[in-house]
């Protein structure tokens, strides 16, 4: 190869002058500029200055992976002319490679491209190693593509008797000669099949190598498809998506049920179905594997790619599921002290967590948990929301069955789990139901008339619009979810239905036929049915009790860091991307904090094991800030269950929230309004 | 626990008059000294000094592997009266272990022996961590005892719900901070079913790891039983040695013919059945790996042992063996260039390598192959003989199908195989067998009468004695060995019946009946039956191009060292064992070498298979003697093909053999003697 001498290099004396002549290459965007000697390949002159431009097949014209563009015209501000002429025309390797798989006009591939005068090279972001991922949502942290699995084609030297040597030590030369990695195990079912790969590639093959350690597989000649899954296993939902590992594109998504649903709805019962049934966490287990295997199976189909090519995959899920997915019997997490058998990340063969549909090499990857109810799925949270990184004092809530809290910035992270219920999730509710199709999800309360109008999933019409029974015809109204029933509850506060001690106000029974008596208590008709759907005064108190314990945990951790206010809130997790931030602030569910800074991460659990897939660091990343956490538990802080008690009814009305007053026209503080007085009170501000 | 104070620490300034009146204790062998306060354990004055005390419980009374001896009296020497009452009085925690395990009266757990006085303290053999093997062969390197799996106790701290942390991290934490191992990994396995460990051993467990890496496996409470098989996977025997892992000692053996052998009786032709039969390969390792899993189980069985306590397996074997142990399809072993899957050394599961009697977490380490003919089994072989740490020049010979040899010394080590092919195993020879009972393994031939003698294997009787015939009814006598015949051809040679072309001299068939014509060369009849034996000139042609092949090995090595003489000749293998040194160097199989100093080392590939069952620095030691060892290969070396065709005939016509002329009345050297004359003038000698 032409030797390749960087301008900023400082080659000394005698050179100098053979430098001055020698052609001069710009890169952009990083600016990077340098002198080489004629018919120097533009890639080697770009790796020399340390410009980052990919390549799988070494710079042989295979991949495709280092197309670069000239910039051609003068350029005063680089002082160079960058000429058509000053880079070698196209050759038939560039031909060849642009009639297979296709090449926008005017692009280079950089290995063949060789330096004859000045030229500006321009490297577009998709010819990057180091390529950002740009991430959606605007306050989410943009990352870089660093897959833990990288795939490098391999001239090896061929057996010579002269010199014996084994085949994978000649493949371990090669990938030190041509890749500058070194001191690599290799997988026994690796070595099996490299012998056939090597001759069958005529000497030249392909390896996927783990985390520059272990080389993982090997095809004969060249190959570029590697791909990894990201996997939230949630007790409810097992969600898996398909990425192809260098350009960090998602292929595929797909979710089912966690089957382990019939052994119990929800976690503690799962527990219960291992304690009173000997081998019931291996049926589980069995059963979430099972569905993962089949979703790898599903995203693979749908993707059109082989499961072989799935080298990777990423998982996330709360501790019971982590344990479970892992064979370990979660007994132990289902009663005091919530030990986990370990916290720590793992990295292993996916044949161990006995999946099948995923390369038989694949590594898996499980985030570590933080404690006994703090689990990878909130190590993926944080992975995804940063706070860890942030100046702000973040609030991040994941809220599920346990709401995973973790509070902090740069300098100090706490976490803890409250104990919510599944009255967020619409259990133990009277018309309470999953979010589905046909279940109420928002709703609005006139405080005028008392009366009601919602949305269900599943439409944009609001419940007053004409067309709303038509559009709805298929799904109907089946009940009410989670954001719903927030919603519903802050509606019935403001307008004065419900007390700030959380009693329905029976005294407006004789305003509106929507308050009905109910037993002893009052409920409130939000739906005339079928089916008809009530809040009742159960219902009321199995939300307080919800919210009393995520404020609480939230309470308690800021009383810990000493802080009175936040500067920034994330709500993950499905319910926290459905329910609207006002409202649950309102019913007290959050502390105050600028509205404008409340916002919804969606699955951030799985956002985390995505980056986790796609970016080799950040394992290292949350394994090192999870150690630094500092783990409260709940169960035996004090402070909670005072927390927890001054939380049950509608907090402004005892803490200020001066952002939330400002954004909602509120009830005035004080003392408990009475119904009457309270509801003349607003009615007079309205 | 008391501070210890080694005097020799160089404590300074103000406890030095405290540490005057401190008691003394001396440690014999070692002479290790120091003063300590009174009431300290004597294993942590042990330790505090740098003596070798054992210890699995951690000073706990429970492994009683610390054991020592107080030896009273007064020791001018030392300076020390070492009075009875000077070290406190055996204790309820002694008395427990002595009346559960048995103990010799007078010893004393030294973890419960305090220091009252001064004492002088011997620390019998077994009871030192770094126990010397020793070996029965003078010439065999004693070895220290140095296991890749340590079993260590530990009390663990149970969970905190105020500090919440994995089982798994305490466990580590107590490894840490009990025993200085840090930085473990843990396999899963074990991970699944620690937390049962850990609540059934009431938050005491044993645990072993690898190579102070990885925890392989936990035990609730104390469990002192770490087991290991050294496992010689020879192409026609397999062999397994069950050791204990802590005191050295052999518990049971066992071997079995290699079910391989189904498939062809020699190495090429199993090569052959998996060219001839796809999936071959697959049928020969799982046949392979069920014989070692029913040896495994054999060998637990006669030692009364659990297979679960079964920790550790080393394997050696020739490259084909190797690679169908490993699943590897051994075609490419077939033909040039005799290219290796691969030659590094490989430790990993057994459960990879499919056996199941053993522990599920044990680890199995495959020693390296040198090169596509000289295989982990020389590499046992190198590791059992030490040529690499030897100041004379030695050469290793291990002959079987191929001969492996090694020639150097500490300096340089050069290998090579030779093709000897299957004669000296007793195939290609008319009356040829295995080396079984009724084999004729030894032979004599009186020059005089021509008449011979032979032994059979299975009898210490010469075939002259009058007891023979009734001795060896059970037997019989079948055939004649590999052993058998070399004598055989040497003894023919000396009695002049051979010529030094290796031609049998028809002329002798007027001076004996044994000498007889047979069809157009003559053969020589060496037992009348039944069945008649005969050695014909086929059978001597056969041994010619035998021995011939590993004479020029030996010499092509010789050449490559550039030296003419050999200090130490090893003769290893079982053919190796049985031949005697004088008929194979009389016959040419061995360059010259003094006889005192040529031995026969038995089967030194599984003796070092069993060093690095035992020694984990071995296994490092041999890796790196295999990769600067010089790889020879015969068959693209032209001087191989000369000294071939010179060494057919008897050598020491050609080659000065001094020391050989010494001991052994030979013809004399010069022109290739005629049958008559040659017998003539040896006649004149006898």
């Amino acid at each position: 190869m032409p030797t390749a001498t960087a301008a900023n290099a400082g080659a000394a004396g005698s050179s100098a002058s053979v430098m001055a002549e020698q052609p001069r290459v710009v890169f952009t965007p990083s600016g990077r500029r340098g002198r080489f000697a004629p018919g120097t390949p533009i890639l080697d002159a770009a790796r020399s200055l340390g410009v980052d431009i990919d390549s799988v097949c070494g710079g042989r014209g295979l991949c495709g992976r280092c197309q670069v563009d000239q910039s051609t015209g003068t350029f005063s501000k680089h002082d160079i002319d960058s000429r058509p002429e000053n880079l070698s025309p196209g050759n038939a390797i560039e031909a060849r490679y642009a009639k297979k798989k296709g090449m926008q006009v005017g692009r280079r591939l950089s290995c063949q491209a060789l330096l004859q005068g000045d030229v500006v090279i321009d490297v577009p972001p998709e010819s990057q190693v180091h390529k950002q991922v740009v991430r959606k949502r605007a306050e989410a942290r943009d990352f870089e593509i660093d897959p833990a699995i990288r795939l490098h084609y391999l001239e090896v030297r061929e057996p010579d008797m002269a010199s014996p040597s084994g085949d994978l030590e000649r493949v371990l030369e090669a990938l030190k000669e041509q890749w500058g990695i070194e001191d690599l195990e290799c997988d026994l079912r690796v070595l099996q099949g490299l012998q056939k790969a090597l001759r069958q590639g005529d000497w030249k093959i392909t390896v996927a190598v783990h985390r520059g350690q272990v080389l993982t597989t090997a095809w004969p000649g060249f190959h570029d498809r590697a791909y990894g899954v990201a996997v939230d296993v949630g007790s409810t939902t097992i969600a898996v998506h398909l990425c192809n590992l260098s350009s960090g594109e998602i292929l595929a998504s797909a979710g089912r049920m966690n089957p382990q649903i019939r052994f119990g709805e929800d976690l503690m019962s799962r527990v219960s179905y291992v304690m009173m049934h000997p081998g019931g966490d291996e049926e589980m287990t069995v059963a979430v594997r099972g569905a993962i295997d089949a979703l790898f199976a599903e995203v693979a189909g749908e993707a059109g790619i082989d499961p072989d090519d799935i080298l990777n995959a990423v998982f996330v899920g709360n501790p019971v599921m982590h344990h479970l997915l892992l064979g370990i019997d979660p007994t132990e997490l289902g009663g005091a002290p919530f030990a986990l058998a370990a916290n720590s990340a793992m990295t292993l063969w996916a044949t161990e967590l006995g999946l099948s549909k995923i390369n038989r090499n694949a590594r898996a990857y499980v985030l570590p948990c933080i404690a006994g109810h703090v689990g990878a799925d909130t190590a993926g949270v944080i992975l995804s929301e940063n706070p860890h990184l942030s100046s702000e004092i973040m609030l991040v809530v994941d809220v599920g069955t346990n709401a995973e809290i973790v509070l902090g910035n740069k300098d100090r992270l706490l976490a803890c789990s409250s104990p919510t219920g599944p009255a967020f999730e619409g259990a133990q509710i009277t018309s309470g139901q999953r979010a589905a199709p046909g279940a109420i999800e928002r709703v609005r309360i006139d405080p005028a008339t008392l009366e009601p109008r919602f949305k269900v999933i599943g439409s944009d019409l609001w419940s007053d619009d004409p067309n709303f029974a038509s559009e709805t015809q298929k799904t109907g109204v089946t009940g009410i979810c989670g954001s719903g029933i927030v919603e519903a509850l802050a509606e019935m506060y403001l307008a004065g239905i419900l007390k700030a001690d959380g009693s329905v106000d029976g005294a407006m029974a004789t305003r509106s036929p929507r308050v009905r008596e109910d037993g002893r208590t009052f409920a409130y008709h939000l739906h005339d049915g079928p089916p008809e759907i009530f809040i009742t005064q159960t219902d009321v108190r199995a939300i307080q009790l919800a919210k009393a314990a995520l404020y609480a945990g939230a309470r308690l951790l800021m009383d810990r860091l000493g802080i009175e206010t936040l500067d920034r809130i994330v709500l993950a997790g499905a319910f926290g991307s459905h329910i609207d931030v006002k409202h649950a602030m309102v019913l007290g569910m959050i502390p105050d904090c600028d509205l404008q800074k409340v916002s919804s991460a969606g699955n951030a659990a799985g956002s985390g094991a995505l980056i986790a897939l796609l970016n080799q660091k950040a394992r290292d990343d949350i394994e090192a800030v999870v150690r630094r956490v500092e783990k409260i538990e709940t169960a035996v802080e004090p402070r909670f269950q005072e927390h927890f008690v001054g939380a049950m009814g509608i907090p402004h009305k005892s803490a200020p929230f001066p952002h939330l007053s400002a954004a909602v026209a509120l009830p005035p503080r004080g003392g408990v309004a009475s119904g009457e007085s309270g509801r003349r009170r607003r009615r007079n501000r309205v």
